[in-house]
């Protein structure tokens, strides 16, 4: 029985403004409070089903630092789904720094005006399929902590460094390194015979508008997926996050 | 101002059976209005703000049985979204059949249970996008006049064809043409190296089942999407939407 001011202090965290104040998030689903266990985070707070309690070890429950007992009910007014998952979990929000250098690396992404919360979701999670370590988005994204965004990363956010930054900065400085800024674009080099480098940055637009005009003087490589139907019908652009798991793709399979 | 029972009606086709007993679906925004005139169907109706009515042509007008004025709460009461666009247009099943003897003569696409009505819409939009002309769905996958697989595939299904179908007799019949049946899986051979054929039958399946077990021995070519992150974190699988992308996209590049 989770008491009426947890109950409320949870459904709290729906709110951006409360996530950002206590700096803490809502993680849902019993195979994600598991990968979260296991990537050492401490979990604040775990709201689950018996069931769900009794199949963790030992040292997972050590791992958290409130276990509460819940039935459905109780998950269904916690829950941001309307069919709630049998465990839900208080996580604080990662501790990492954004350093512009080290981002540079390896081969990030950079995410301008991404909107949705599902397309920024399978965006984290097929940049973690293709070993992308960090996204970088412009500060009008959609929150990374959203729930719906969390549903959709699937884990993957985990596994991927997510940054709020001015974007003109990042590509300041990766031009003034000499690497290239891959712009995502209707026209450009197909990215089929692109020869990409190793490092660089790979920016991807607004779901319906595409890249912000005052964005793309920094883009030193126009790229574009080809297009297969007739240009006199079919549709006129690929879902942004269709279209960054075919360019993560492409930049992948030549690392082979 | 539309009459009450016209909204009703409307209102009503957002319940799978009406749409299967009239055959009728609805379509929404001033985009995909005007894609589906110019594709030459007829719409049935056509509810709207009168600056949208406008700024159609005389013979655009002369497509659409019943024109009728609309205000934003009136679009609020028939639209199935939260902010309704400036049109609402009522418009009939296409009319094709579906003949796996013609299906087969190009590469085509089977979907197993795909349940969410996003990912059959950013599937259809990928298909088009990749020169896909058929989709065959087992009969247990979302229906795709379904409103939110309308509004993901943005126009796309003017471009393909969709099928129900038993997707045993499908396979059967390319196996007797002697055409490759090729799994979508998380073991198989890498699509990078893979030699695709012009023809056959790319399946893919439930988002988190995968393929269904009576399906899998009709697959004559197991294929995955190499991973690039360590297989001891990151996610386990990409989004059934975006792997369609990837493999679409795998397929299409060997065509240039």
């Amino acid at each position: 029985m989770i008491s009426i001011s947890k109950t409320k202090f949870i459904h709290s965290l729906q709110k951006k403004r409360v996530r950002d104040e206590t700096r803490l998030y809502v993680i849902e689903g019993d195979k994600l409070v598991k990968e979260f266990l296991k990537s050492g985070i401490r979990i604040r707070l775990l709201a689950a089903k018996p069931e769900f309690i009794d199949s963790l070890l030992p040292e997972e429950k050590a791992a958290i630092d409130n276990i509460e007992l819940a039935g459905i009910d109780e998950l269904k007014r916690i829950s941001s789904l309307k069919t709630p998952h049998n465990a839900v979990a208080v996580v604080p929000f990662p501790e990492y720094g954004t350093d512009f250098d080290v981002i540079l690396e390896n081969l990030c992404v950079a995410l301008d005006f991404v909107q949705d919360p599902g397309n920024l979701g399978t965006i984290i999670r097929a940049a973690a399929w293709f070993g992308i370590k960090d996204i970088v988005c412009s500060q009008n994204c959609v929150e990374v902590y959203n729930p719906k965004v969390i549903q959709a990363s699937m884990g993957a956010i985990l596994n991927i460094r997510i940054h709020y930054a001015e974007l003109g900065s990042l590509f300041s400085l990766a031009l003034k390194r000499n690497l290239p800024v891959y712009g995502a674009l209707l026209e450009g080099e197909s990215i089929y015979s692109l020869e990409p480098e190793d490092r660089g940055v790979i920016l991807l637009g607004n779901e319906s508008k595409g890249i912000s005009g005052d964005l793309i003087p920094f883009i030193t490589k126009k790229v574009m997926i080809p297009r297969f139907s007739s240009p006199e019908s079919g549709p006129d652009s690929l879902n942004v996050s269709m279209a960054a798991a075919v360019i993560f793709s492409e930049f992948a399979r030549r690392r082979i």
